[in-house]
């Protein structure tokens, strides 16, 4: 059995530009279009790994610059691997950690070769190139690497959007031939490529192109969501997706709101992540088919209803609204434990109803049903 | 069918002064001995409620001045009372509200009627009475009230010791009385008197005598645990258990370390309550078999080996103790999560542990290997 068989994507089939899938890793089938809850520091935070698994979730996605850092990715080698350092059995998906040196870190400088920064923790020095990314990744155990990129800020000038896809480009390559020397026979684990260009539509369409001439087990568009309205996100999904292989799964990075999953599934993007559904149960937001509830809002103290009790998961049909609003009040860490919760199956019921309905050839239907839930909104009974 | 016959006490056996017993409330039976996790605020902290259960917990706390400043006693009740709110369908245990109030609120100020105070959270005045503390319990719900006495700090002067005593004394027929008007036909609750008198012999044996005349339904222990050395704890229980009645349940309140448990279950004890496991755990702490183990140190950081891989408890059995120091450190709330579950679980495996050696009339030997095992201590095999 050669290595390329162990990782594979097979497109099931398509409603319009929506697509319906599976990758396989050697971790499991991964149904897309997915969804895949974010777990930063080896956990996805406030939840246990069961109930991440329980809503539906095939994949989580980790972090090389926090685990790099701290507990270093030696580390996690030497216990076992990420999987069970942080008992998920399943895929795990890990970015380069670029991002978040450019996000994160203190005194980064880029050049050719790499970026050079310190770390915000402790203030120590690391190189990260593409190669030691990739053997980072590796070390981490991950599923599917990402390559190291450039991720510029929107707006800005096309020279320098220009300058940072083209890096990337020559990054994926470097990052490939890395992937190749150090992928253990058999291992089955895939590298992304990752799609630059900005806002500027020739350049989407090139480093796709470009990208595309290499032969990756999946496909990323970045440096998207950084600070653009969604409609520019999504014009550049309209122009970029039609160019990217048919044959290779589609990830979109760091979106989104649940509508811009909708939007992007609907232009043929197979992959999320996103901070937003955890980040935002620690806040006391819950998302659900009704749009979102702040239950912060002194409106919920005396309400009975759960978050919505058709829904499978506890979090969300055994709770009333009055007692999240009091956990959340009274500081409990119980608040952000199961609005996370919340959040997660949420998601993962919305990218189970994508799929069920590109399978059924509704997409459109199911596009507008969710929409005109949303917009119906969620009205306190008193 | 009355009141008395559905909140009910059956001593089944006894080991030297060890006791093994079940308590009938409203909502299930109590396995004595038992430890009460601590829910203040309506959620054992960082824990959800079926993890609770499934550690072994018959019964949870929930602290009568946290929950009348917030949610309110009234809003719990319009709720459906306080088992419904939290998800908790099994026995609630309700302290009085006075350790608190003398521990937390501002501008307090103690007379015959009862004690007015600022709330800590939003400086707003309440007057709690013996009267208004069982009306409060009830409106909560509560299987087992608490009467209001008056807990003070040790050490004190003699002369302060027996005044509190004294006015404890007269609260607990005032609760009794208000305790025997509210409570409807047919509820079963039972109400608590609780045994005061300092580390004075005379004034513990008096209180403990004095209130058996009236016809609580159980007994507890106050006013130790605040200060005082073991020995001096445990001496009071030495002289106190003897003169308290055989056929109603003892409840040390606040107490304790495992040692202590283990100590005061020798002395005739048969519930407790402490947040100390739910409180460690949120700090890097472990309870174990062999002893604590401190998860913020380092020389856990590169060690495979769960915290006990012959527990039933998944927190304390999956994760290695890299992983916890890991999440410790990077302040992930899955830290508190984990050791929180993996204290309580221990604490309840300690009970367990005590009352199947009470049943085989093996307490002392259980009492000593319990202790050479804490003796051996939990050292790490790096």
């Amino acid at each position: 059995m050669t290595e390329t068989k162990k990782f594979g994507f097979k497109l099931i089939t398509t409603d319009g530009m929506a697509r319906r899938g599976e990758i396989n890793t050697p971790h499991g089938v991964v149904h897309t279009p997915a969804f895949m809850p974010v777990g930063t520091q080896a956990t996805v935070k406030a939840m246990f790994t069961d109930h991440v698994r329980e809503t539906g979730a095939d994949v989580v996605l980790g972090n090389t610059y926090h685990l790099m850092l701290r507990p270093t990715a030696e580390r996690v080698d030497r216990l076992g691997g990420l999987h069970k350092f942080m008992n998920w059995p399943h895929t795990i998906l890990t970015d380069s950690g670029g991002f978040q040196v450019m996000s994160l870190a203190q005194l980064r400088k880029l050049d050719e070769d790499g970026v050079r920064f310190q770390s915000h923790i402790d203030g120590s020095k690391h190189h990260l190139t593409p190669e030691r990314s990739v053997e980072i990744q590796g070390l981490l155990g991950s599923d599917i690497q990402m390559q190291l990129d450039e991720c510029i800020k929107l707006p800005s000038p096309r020279e320098e959007v220009q300058r940072a896809m083209e890096l990337s480009l020559r990054w994926a390559e470097r990052s490939r031939t890395q992937f190749d020397k150090m992928r253990g026979p058999g291992k089955g684990q895939g590298l992304y490529g990752i799609v630059q260009g900005g806002d500027v539509p020739e350049l989407r369409i090139r480093s796709a192109e470009e990208l595309a001439k290499l032969p990756m087990e999946g496909y990323s568009v970045g440096g998207l969501a950084v600070g653009e309205p969604q409609e520019v996100m999504l014009k550049m999904l309209d122009i970029t997706t039609p160019v990217m292989p048919v044959d290779k799964p589609r990830y979109l990075m760091g979106v989104g709101t649940p509508d811009d999953l909708l939007e992007s599934v609907k232009r043929g993007i197979d992959q999320f992540d996103c901070v937003m559904p955890t980040r935002a149960g620690r806040h006391g937001l819950a998302y659900t088919r009704f749009g979102k509830v702040n239950l912060k809002n002194a409106r919920h103290q005396d309400d009975p209803r759960p978050l919505d009790e058709e829904s499978a998961c506890p979090a969300t049909s055994t709770y009333s609204r009055a007692y999240l609003h009091h956990l959340f009040r009274a500081g409990e860490a119980l608040s952000g434990m199961l609005l996370t919760w919340n959040n997660i199956a949420y998601y993962q019921t919305l990218m189970q109803g994508m799929r069920d309905a590109i399978e059924e050839s509704r997409f459109e239907e199911f596009y507008a049903k969710t929409k005109e839930d949303w917009a119906r909104g969620d009205i306190a009974a008193l």
